[in-house]
């Protein structure tokens, strides 16, 4: 059995912000030498996530008007959680509902992807250096 | 290390609809000879969950009404996605909340599940084929 | 390859209750031995999530109170689940929201975690014996 372990950084310059990082996936899954197996692709932090869904503008348009909906920023005060001194309250719930992870199969050298399948780096309290961890085992 | 792949088709005749899908996944687990390991089923479609819950019909029409109201399909011009000529734009939100994939232990030779678990595909924009992707790998 | 089981059992005395459970699945992998590979972590039960998140008890009095709101306990004849005599509609929703399970990156021996990352059980419909299931592969 192979392993591959490597760290992304991102510095996402607004509160919310989402990033296609498909092709440094890729680059990882092309250094790790793995050919079959499967890949966890995970937010290091708990105000972010990692998905998989279209790279449409639109709809990254309505995942954070829909998110902003189900779990709004305002007021701050509306969080227990900000009496900690935070104000990301909110981040922590819009993270939940996108998923903290995802898990992908490696198939013949390859992201093994439906024809739209896009990785998504999805940041709720930007403005700072975050980290995904992508975890390779296979052969 | 073993691994096995496998794609399930399936054609949902309606926008929505949950599809039972465990015999199917004991099949290929049957088939891929392995005892010990992890297995991953998603879907290939951005619109589509599998996820593990109850094979119970009201709970089903529970999850229907419950994702109609947390992101309604009408009015379809609310979505910045369908402006794309695309009138799904509330299915990739729903794939959100009930997500892409899940991930199953196997032990012995069987899925490892608790007593009502089942795997479902959940299909949000139906009425054409899509795929499910089955990987294992274990020994 | 090598791997590992085990189940942890739980009795939440309330409906509602986030448990952490990182130290107990930090022993999991230390008995396992198991240097290299993936980790996972799921509810056994339908109406239970694991997920990773802070330790933090105003946030979980958020998550408490925004998933109320997302899926309500009452009314109970709400929910057409509940016409099978239960009356944990809502917990099945909630468990959605909040996921079945985590996938964790096993590095040198340790949970591969980023600085506030905790496990935690989430139980939606307590006041009962219920059960983790824990499975690692790797080497």
């Amino acid at each position: 059995m192979k392993n591959y372990r490597r760290e992304l950084w991102f510095n996402v310059p607004q509160r919310f912000g989402l990033v296609n990082i498909t092709s440094q996936i890729e680059e990882c899954l092309r250094e790790s030498g793995i050919r079959e197996g499967l890949m966890l692709v995970n937010a290091m932090h708990i105000t972010a996530s990692v998905f998989i869904n279209d790279d449409e503008s639109g709809l990254h348009q309505d995942y954070k008007n829909w998110l902003e909906k189900l779990a709004p920023h305002e007021p701050t005060n509306h969080y227990f959680h900000n009496r900690t001194g935070e104000d990301n309250g909110d981040a922590h719930l819009k993270r939940q509902v996108m998923g903290r992870e995802v898990v992908i199969a490696i198939t013949q050298g390859k992201l093994d992807f439906g024809p739209w399948e896009q990785i998504f780096y999805g940041e709720f309290d930007g403005m700072r250096r975050k980290r995904v961890l992508v975890k390779i085992i296979g052969e």
